[in-house]
């Protein structure tokens, strides 16, 4: 029987379990398919851990979440187009959850459907080769429930590991004597460790925005961010400063290209991450750094030097949840042979038009544009239900805009499901004074009257 | 030709590389070496870095050590029997240096002979493998400097890859609530960061000693330390207090099995290493507790199942650097067939009279003399310089009894060396005053007069 591998049990990989569930539900055949899940249950970066560094079976931590962390952009863009958060949580909620409410959302689809028994918890993936001989992948894994390492061989492989997990750690001048603590966005867990420090913030994209935000909210003393070469030009608070490009620190100041200084207590690393598959032979090794469109990778998920081998979710993400979704459901009809591919020249060449055309972007509005055509493109190959894209597109403009009026009130507003068409229902409490973040605490919205938007 | 990986350039990779380049200077024939290294200097432990996590690479920082960090026994009981401190820095030293100055000593050894070119450095060893077809082993790695993997194949491959970089992380009820910051020793890099902080440490071996006495020197607050079994029982100074179990934590506070709880700011995990090989295969892959004589390895170097494979340094330490020395001059002659093994059965039974020995130590006086009496049988059967072993124990129970007197002043004692019969000399600041662990600060002691001891 047909064996398909898939690594990884986070937001993609859930996707592709559940696109093959799909299909055997409407009465396909579906090959035999094991997932290996390195942490102990799915949900990838959403199932939080306290753990930095490695985890208790010596292997870097997956994790990158920290408490409070709510969502940075609205629900309506990354909802799912087969399973609503209406339906998830029969009711209405606002735009922005929390980790532990979007968790929720998406264990509910796949455990709706019953496929948990396809993972392999606990699993690590070591190695993956193919051979020629046999047309065949040996995925060598260690079972860290038995301490044992083992191999089984596979016709597809599906690589779903995601690529916000190995943080891209620089170093700059005098972090060999700086006596505060320096770390990663990675191994931020709780802002409340970081109240009446100063804090620099290194880097000036995502992480640095909310992490920053974080520290703000939880009553951080002041906050220096820097950036190499353009600052992200909110109006920030006023304990909250943006300097040029650092320069070097000492034992306790850092130095900042505009000739400016700052003590502080610690420096956290908001300087992204790397695409990292330390299991992956040379030859299926995709070496990418973060964009929209990877070379190597035909409609951004077939490995065109091996078309048996499938990579999902390593673009830059506008897009999320139903990205992986389309991703995953033309992956499935690719196996299922529902789809045929190209020559591995004219799969290049596409690629390369894509390529191309991604180098030519000016603006984010042309970049949310150019994630929804590509995903446009591949929903229209499968039976994954068909959805707005074009106003999608539009909630992520407003997000912008949003941001740019309050960039500590944006989380407040609320957006219309394109899926559903109903309106989002403010939560109860501005995010800047909602300090639990819990599920029980989230949800607990139903005494409070939607505002307008 | 014959063909040696060793895996790693520490202290016992260091000392494999000198035990050859020792034979070949004698006019042995000696093979081509290869040292996989994956930091990018040689060192291992004692090459400090400020990174914790994963470094630049993504994979898993080697290092634990912490700045301010001083031996913790005294050098004249890891000193080399052939390249002496005296030899080294050329005059009388004290007996507790910091790391800077160990580091120093162990590289002096190796660069006066000129052997770093064997060693590829910023190289992850990602897989080993044994082919019983050719009797070769394959080695899988990852050069960081081009960012690519390549094989290579071995006759002969020696484990060097320590046993203090894994950490052993256990958790705790309530660890995912803790608001604030729970990390392993191995994380540890600068007491500083916990100056006037209520800290939990948790263990009660070397790591959480020594931990514990850094953040007492460095400021903090209350140091609460909790053991499993039985207290360290040092006399503490007065904000140290040793606590039973602990139980469980919630956001901010500690609950031991006394029935008291303390509130903390930090928590650090003192909890020990793992022996972790994740790049060995299962047939070759040694797992063990830290004990004294690990099963499954003759003469605690030989691999039983195939005596191709060794490891070294993989023993619970009392001796060090010159206990490595003897297991690498060891695995040299076994290498160059100047020595040679039983069977297989008689290697085992060997060791299982060693496993059931090491079983009814009663005290650290037997243990010491346990592993000083191993060390004794590998070097009668070398050529590497006899020391007075007896002595080299005395020295482990004086320093002993100088911890029971004074926990935080048993740094300030001084030794004689068995090897050059020379006093060391007295620091010029006692260890609790000196807050520069630099070694220029260390090495300038010459307007000071030795005391005695």
């Amino acid at each position: 029987m047909t064996r398909i591998a898939i690594i990884g049990a986070g937001p993609s990989g859930m996707a592709q379990l559940r696109a093959f569930q799909s299909a055997k539900a409407k009465g396909q055949q579906v090959p035999e398919i094991v997932c290996f899940e390195k942490q102990n249950d799915w949900g990838g970066l959403w199932n939080y851990t306290w753990r930095t560094g490695v985890d208790q079976h010596g292997n870097p931590v997956h994790g990158s979440m920290y408490r409070y962390l709510w969502s940075n952009g609205p629900k309506e863009a990354l909802e799912f187009a087969d399973y609503t958060f209406d339906e998830h949580f029969k009711k209405a909620i606002a735009s922005y959850p929390p980790r532990a409410v979007l968790w929720d959302y998406i264990k509910g689809r796949v455990e709706k459907v019953g496929v948990k028994d396809q993972v392999r918890f606990n699993t690590t993936v070591n190695n993956v080769e193919f051979n020629s001989d046999n047309q065949q992948f040996t995925v060598a894994v260690h079972d860290h429930y038995q301490n044992q390492t083992y191999a089984e061989q596979f016709d597809y492989v599906i690589v779903a590991s995601g690529h916000f997990s190995t943080p891209n750690v620089p170093e700059f001048k005098g972090f060999n004597i700086f006596n505060g603590r320096i770390l990663h966005a990675h191994d931020f867990r709780d802002a409340v460790q970081f109240k009446d420090k100063n804090i620099l913030i290194v880097g000036s994209s995502y992480s640095a925005e909310d992490v920053g935000s974080q520290c703000y909210k939880y009553g951080a003393k002041h906050i220096y961010s820097c950036y190499r070469s353009q600052p992200m030009g909110y109006k920030w608070p006023k304990n909250w400063s943006e300097k040029q490009k650092l320069l070097h620190v000492d034992e306790n100041t850092a130095y900042f290209a505009d000739g400016t200084c700052a003590q502080v207590d610690a420096i956290i690393l908001c300087t992204g991450y790397l695409h990292h598959f330390p299991y992956m032979a040379e030859d299926l090794c995709l070496k990418t750094h973060n964009c929209l469109y990877p070379e190597g990778l035909y409609q951004g998920v077939v490995w065109e030097k091996n078309p048996r081998l499938f990579y999902l979710g390593m673009q830059d993400q506008w897009y999320t949840f139903n990205m992986f979704d389309a991703q995953a459901w033309y992956v499935r009809d690719l196996i299922l042979q529902q789809q045929t591919l190209p020559t591995q020249a004219e799969m290049q060449q596409h690629t390369q038009q894509w390529v191309q055309k991604e180098q030519k972007l000016k603006n984010a509005e042309q970049m949310i544009k150019f994630q929804g055509d590509y995903i446009k493109k591949l929903i229209a190959e499968t039976d994954y239900p068909s959805f707005n894209i074009d106003a999608v597109n539009d909630i992520f403009m407003q997000w912008k805009k949003h941001k740019k009026e309050n960039i500590m009130g944006f989380r407040d507003k609320v957006y219309r499901s394109v899926m559903t068409g109903k309106m989002a229902k403010p939560h109860h409490t501005s995010w800047l004074y909602a300090l639990d973040d819990s599920l029980e605490s989230y949800l607990d919205n139903d005494n409070h009257e939607p505002k307008a938007m």
